[in-house]
């Protein structure tokens, strides 16, 4: 390699985004030195503010920069409903595709005992007190479909059922746009289970 | 958008990475917050110091911390030999796949009057006094094999002839590993043009 030792390294740095390898960082690296040296300064800067800035909300652990995020201090939202989710991402899904007007419980993760991940490292104990305020009637389960998404929804359903509070969880089935053909067996079996009247 | 105005806006700079889109970007925003902070700070402390330090080679135009890029400063190198090259990315190519043990020029770019890139950007002034030094015996034009890199290299050879330097073209025929019937006519038509004794 003939790359300057700075080089070198921004490129080995750069490798820490998901998805870039040797031949990606590459390119950036010599794409913002090249280039773009005004947009590598704002990027400097405004990942040095996020850093710096960006904690977890108070009240559902989302990522944000004040104490309460702005879904939780916002007053025209549904304190009723309570949607239990896995990351700041699939929030950012949900706000984006669907019309849910309530607030939000992000898990950062799924129960994974193996991982050491438990209730305690999933704010269970906090979820536990804000059902506790007696407020919430529905809990909306909106972890992944997999075996740990599905273990976790269910161990908060048993919690959510022990104070009287209505558990659902999002609907299973072939995705829009599908053919059946192409599905795989489970989430056809699930469809089949999960059929309603038309 | 839930997403906080620091989290957009690290979303926002991160998309002037080449590649990167707003789904990209946000996983990478996410990612970095979430799971990766060391990394993250790495970066930002990475790209800080090469936008402060790194510069050009006073020689050859290559990306280069110091005023001498280390190969320019490599006394190991053939100095009468001078590959003339599009970009620093070209270099590192060159480095990495070839055994070339001479020094490069690095254009930064190809003649392309319409975009306001003449001589003078590309350099050649550099180049020109370079050659005047009589220490060069060949110069091999690597630059692009497209209209404006072949325009470029013309250019340059009767810069080199009027010196008495001998100017070479990198060869252009069907890459290894590739089947005739998908190359392109271009390239076979300089495939068969530029046969040579087996």
């Amino acid at each position: 390699m003939a790359a300057s030792p700075l080089l070198e390294r921004l490129m080995a740095a750069l490798r820490c985004l998901p998805g870039v390898g040797p031949k990606s960082s590459q390119r950036m690296a010599l794409h913002l030195l090249e280039r773009d040296r005004d947009g590598a300064h704002r990027l400097v800067e405004s990942l040095q503010s996020a850093l710096d800035r960006i904690g977890r909300c108070q009240r559902c652990r989302d990522l944000s920069e004040t104490e309460l995020c702005a879904l939780c201090a916002n007053p025209h939202r549904n304190p009723t409903l309570l949607c239990v989710i896995e990351t700041p991402a699939d929030v950012l899904a949900v706000e984006q595709a669907t019309g849910f007007q309530g607030l939000y419980f992000v898990l950062m993760g799924h129960l994974s005992p193996l991982d050491g991940i438990g209730p305690v490292e999933l704010g269970l104990d906090m979820l536990e007190a804000r059902l506790d305020e007696g407020e919430i009637r529905e809990i909306i389960l909106a972890t992944n479909p997999t075996v740990e998404g599905e273990a976790t929804a269910y161990y908060i359903a048993e919690m959510a059922r022990e104070r009287g509070i209505r558990p659902t969880r999002i609907a299973h089935g072939v995705p829009l746009g599908g053919e059946l053909e192409y599905v795989d067996g489970g989430t056809l079996a699930h469809a089949f289970a999960g059929r309603r009247d038309l």
